[in-house]
């Protein structure tokens, strides 16, 4: 059975079938596309379309068809193409020929992508809650490595340093801008389509507004030809998932070098690293470079779903039929990822002799400039003189603080005694207690900030 | 001259300069750059950095160099490499030495992203008025065609009838939701990141917050080492820009296909037309095709974007030098296409008879369903009943309302003599009355809400 | 059982195994797996590693896996982490620690990308295949259409006639150049890696390209530290299949357009379109909107491959694993893809009449301007004639040949009585008749190159 | 002047202009599309549609307006809206009305792919040129360093021992496809299409075969309508220069790290470092962080290109016009990045002391593994003890080779005074000299076969 053909002599060949059909991958909807369909009845009742005991017997029989999928006992027909399809293939065998009114004034285009935005609705707050689980593991480890010192890079060359927490916080406000993202995203796939029939509206005088909030959407749709075409909502939430992932891919190439043991800065806990089938030393951070991967998949998807949006005139077209695959993969992988990089953040040892032992006093120049601004030199001349004071220390193979003072003079007479309280990591780090600096002090009310925000969202 | 260099024994050789250098797309920044070295002057006063003579001295020097570069004054010197150095390198030759203490506790990573933000939102404003400009030509266009019938496609076949205004209609409400997007873009661009230095934060006690009030901002950032390595609000304007890109494209769509003589709906306007070196009597729809190429260069760039971003570790990355020529492309692009699409709207020619003739009976058969729906028979049904008529009406060359009613009966004895008030255009538009539908009342009252939208935003 | 994990107190959890393992995907290149390892252990065996007793004891033992994976016997077990893993598992448990020989100087890393690149050397020929096939379907319509004439577009717009023939030609020369790229693929895919070990190179002195020979390759690779993580061929392949889909999204464009009623030039066959759920009159072109979607989804699929590539360091990486689903998406489509393409041009209706019908005469305009050259006026003036001679055809509401002789005189004194002959649709496309042109005798040219092209491809 | 118009009552709007015209970047290729025409005069000549003297006018007057323009001379004219247009207007201002012959039987549309194409094959051969000379770069650094060990990564963590020429070379051979692969472009890309027209073919009866052979392209185009809108040739170069590119962002991302003090393995000259604008003691390696950075650059205008490319139906289509920018600037890239890259490789400083320093004994565990497989045990149970050893000796804090006999026998009874032997990176290296391999005798093999291949090409 399909829901059309009136028209055909021939059916479509089996290999149009197998092209066409989506049955395969849109069953998941199966709740949404029930829910969505009793909302649908109710409406129709109250339009008058049907009697209260046609909607009720539609009602009964649709709850019917749910037990049916959540129980598995449900039975796929050949004739079933879509999940829209085998839902009202199954009612009608069920409530008889009432099921047939149903589909009154409705059409697969308003109510596939009914379907397909309360399902992205759901999966953005599970996303939504796997983020703040990691913002949450962030946060907790933070806490604990406020005076941890390390390293911190630009160009991935050591240019000052900086607190463990400091680093990691920096992942935290990443997710903080994902989550706002996809916190948008959802409220603009919360505008239902449905009573937009297959593009020029509702002809029994529905109550879109109320269908609406039933179903659990904030708004219903202003122009019907543009709701059933629109697909925009699935492509944001791809741009959102697809940043996101892109934010756990910068965290996995972090982790992927700072493991090396060159490095040695962070040791994966034995449950997520793996071995080798050939080399028995090894440890690899398996999760992080899928990270770096499935990032990569995700870019890729979301290109996929812009230049399907491109492509296409007016109206609902068949392309569309891309976007569901494409999205429940985003979202698959981001909801297989998080929880692992969540336990990862969770579980890993901090070598902190590893990040201390990485600490250079050359990481100390910049406040050895500072140190002479504050005599009053201006700072693009204290950037030179530190330069020469680098480059003098290279030269004799030392480090900074064994230059001697008359050296020291010997390139800028503001260099006095006090510049040994300069060569001290811990200075150099309070120092830098502004907001979003990576003083301890400041670490602590950025974390105070992060907290206060996960207590609202 | 170079703002580092102390450590090197070498100038970088010309070919390093001519990849890494900046000043020949970033220079457009001037003012942006300029108005931050402002307020950091005054921010490093505030502080007691600077004397408030100084402050004055190095504001006064930045508001010549800014006149220079307005009066198209400015000289480039060999050392330029980006926007930065040139406005100091500038700023010193003016002011002298002091001028050296502007960068005192600043980076050029954390003032290039300044710089950056401010520029992206202009340009997403500046973006926004003509997007708002192009809405105001649809409804202009919309409200003289509100009773104007077309066909209305799926799978770009001819489906049902609607209006000329829902069709017009469509595309606004596109473009409400990708103003709205580059609105919340702007709010997380609109962050400043002054203050955060190359990565650590700053050590000079300065008021971020204040700073960045005085500059436009909405807040400031809360992690250093964060802030100078965020482009997501560089990807997330362009994700916009992409999406509201498809949009055009899918109109371009339209009206490539819609000015085929074959169809004939709508005359681009001569001055929005081109012609052929070798056919004379061409006529081409030259603006809508290149708006359908252009919103595959927006969706490459976003790729682009993407990708550079997912390929970095903690911190700064030069990567990111990449970030604003393919912003400045994208806005650059918009801010061409836009102005040309709504001329093209504004001043098109709308057949109404060639509309009007494009019309079949057949875009009748689904009120012909509901006809029968109303008389009580399931719709599922009445599909099935309808779709014989139109193969019986397609079997003997005739159109639908000429089968005669003992044929209809005879596929159902719902029919009646009233089913032939079924057979109107008006008739069909006019029942789809409901919220979104495209029955000149519902657009009446969609077009009043586009206005009201528009007088808000 | 993994084929690590001697170094590791505690096994991966649960939510790693679901992330890193591969088995529900790579499961399929078992043949590729098994035939690697059969031909791997014979060369074992050459070079002494193995007796000849227990190299056939293995390869008695890897046929008889091969034989459970083929008749479904084969039973997965909880430690099967990927294809490679699962059959060392079992064949061990057939032939007992002897199996445990057969890993030898080899590791997953040389061994998955051998598997990879026989099962893309496969895939790759049935693709080629399918091409053909479109190919011939193609040639085999043309034949029948060497002098139906049709409107030829440029910007879509009616530009001169040309013939059906030629216009499905167009589609048989791109996918000539994309079974072509897919052959030049197809030559840098048939690079043996067996034999790289990890990275560093095999250490028993195994003849490499005897065992490539054996298993099909033409070479083998040539630096063991590249071969572990080159995907070049994943990528090309995957750009040849993008590429040829975007040449199938163009033709599918055509259809949409061209089974428009409004031009009508093509019906598709009643199995390979589809109808609406609720407008019963609805014909689709379901297949070919598909196409254009799908088209999209490959080329997101080649974009995230890439950027996959583009962000990994010196050897094998785990981002690596990423790489085969993409691929296997890609060729799965087009091998949906492909034959329904050839179906709907085997068995579409070509519409002669509406063809004809929709020739105007504007489309002759050129060879007016042409027949001002023969008589001696440069094109440049010829072409503003005739521009002059269309507005005022179409001022006075009449055809280009209505013109009255003095009129066209007025214009140009070159015009004469054998003008005439020029408003002939069959002339204008005999005319040209050089390489490529579309008269009837240059397409049957054109179809005999092609008929020769696949005699020998 | 446009080339067309005669048929429109008013001008292109100035913002249509600006949108449409595309001299701006289609004027580099003004000697391709003077060669052209010349070539063209020619044929025109051959075919009797010019008198010699008329082509012998041309062809000097075209020479003229080459000469202008490679002196500067050349004055834009507000008509000029592309490369042929202004060319043909300054022809016929110094040639007089006869310039209006030469675009007899011929389009933009053609001519603007002719062009194209041209200039697509002089690029190809300047980036083989670039990327040979990388190659040659990469084998003399790698001569100089067949037996400097480097430990060698997979998943980035310390896995084997290398050769540092071994991992030089492995960009030798990525390159060498690369190489291929563009050179397969290239004779796609010598095909001509000139002759085809607007897209119907040439009804002047042109030798094709032979102007192609003259203007030195390999063959002709075998249908005008694939012809005129076949940018193929476009997005193969492009993919080809994109892969290139991710290839070069490797082993920049190598060099990033490779480059941090905590490895320290090379040194990038002065000439190819940059510094900080605030930290004194940076050096940064600006042009690899680049070279990652550009080739997402790349990856992008790839994307851009096949989402047009797919967007657009048969015949020639505005949306092409978006191919030369995309095109010329991935190659401007690549002529900006190779040579940079190859003074890197030509320029580094090797710090063999670090590399050396950075050999742990764990990296020949496989070695061990090995030892014990050649005394007989599996491999499988090989890897298993050595495992089991390894982790002793992380448990004792000691180095492999530390552990007593006596120990190694309580893991395994064939472990034997000459397992002392095994402790040697020189010998783990040396093992593995099957072809690919990183032993030094395999590596000059491997470097010989490397020179073989630049000498033919």
């Amino acid at each position: 059975m399909t829901l059309w053909g009136g028209v055909f002599d021939l059916p479509p060949d089996e290999s149009l079938r197998r092209l066409n059909d989506s049955f395969s991958f849109d069953r998941r909807m199966y709740a949404q596309d029930i829910d969505g369909s009793i909302a649908y009845a109710r409406a129709l009742a109250r339009a008058g379309v049907l009697t209260v005991e046609e909607a009720d017997v539609l009602i009964d029989g649709l709850r019917r068809v749910l037990a049916e999928f959540e129980s598995g006992a449900f039975v796929d027909q050949p004739g079933d193409e879509d999940i829209h399809t085998a839902v009202e293939r199954r009612l009608t065998e069920l409530v008889g020929e009432v099921g047939g009114k149903l589909h009154t004034g409705r059409s697969r285009n308003d109510q596939v992508v009914t379907d397909f935005r309360l399902w992205t609705m759901d999966a953005l707050r599970r996303v939504d809650a796997l983020g703040k689980a990691l913002q949450s593991a962030l946060v907790a480890s933070a806490e604990g490595h406020i005076d941890t010192l390390m390293p911190g890079y630009t160009h991935f060359q050591p240019a000052q340093p900086i607190t463990v927490a400091h680093w990691l916080m920096s992942y935290f406000w990443m997710l903080a801008r994902d989550r706002e993202r996809l916190h948008d995203a959802w409220r603009r796939t919360a505008v239902s389509p449905l009573g937009s029939g297959a593009l020029a509206g509702h002809p029994f005088g529905i109550d879109r507004e109320l269908l609406a909030d039933e179903m659990g959407f904030l708004s219903c749709s202003q122009n019907s030809l543009d709701a059933v075409a629109d697909r925009d909502f699935a492509a944001e939430a791809g741009f959102g998932l697809a940043l996101m992932a892109a934010h756990l891919s910068r965290f996995g190439e972090d982790m992927v070098i700072f493991t090396n043991p060159a490095l040695g800065f962070f040791t994966l806990d034995d449950r997520y690293s793996t071995g080798s089938s050939i080399m028995p030393q090894k440890r690899n951070a398996d999760p992080m470079e899928l990270t770096r991967g499935k990032a990569a998949r995700l870019l890729g998807r979301l290109t996929g779903l812009l230049s399907m949006i491109k492509g296409t005139p007016t109206g609902y077209n068949k392309d569309y039929q891309e976007d569901k695959e494409a999205v429940f993969e985003m979202f698959d992988t981001l909801e297989l990822l998080l929880p692992v990089v969540s336990a990862v953040v969770s579980t890993m040892t901090v070598n902190t002799a590893k990040l201390r032992a990485a600490l250079g006093e050359e990481l100390l120049a910049t406040d050895l400039a500072e140190y002479l601004v504050r005599k009053g030199l201006p700072f693009r001349q204290a950037h030179h003189v530190v330069g020469r004071a680098v480059r003098e220390a290279q030269a004799e193979g030392v480090v900074l603080s064994a230059l001697p003072l008359e050296g020291l003079r010997a390139l800028s007479p503001h260099f006095d005694e006090d510049v040994r309280d300069v060569f001290s990591f811990e200075r150099s780090v309070a120092m830098r207690s502004t907001t979003g600096g990576t003083a301890p002090e400041a670490v602590r009310r950025q974390i105070a900030a992060a907290k206060a925000l996960l207590a609202n969202r």
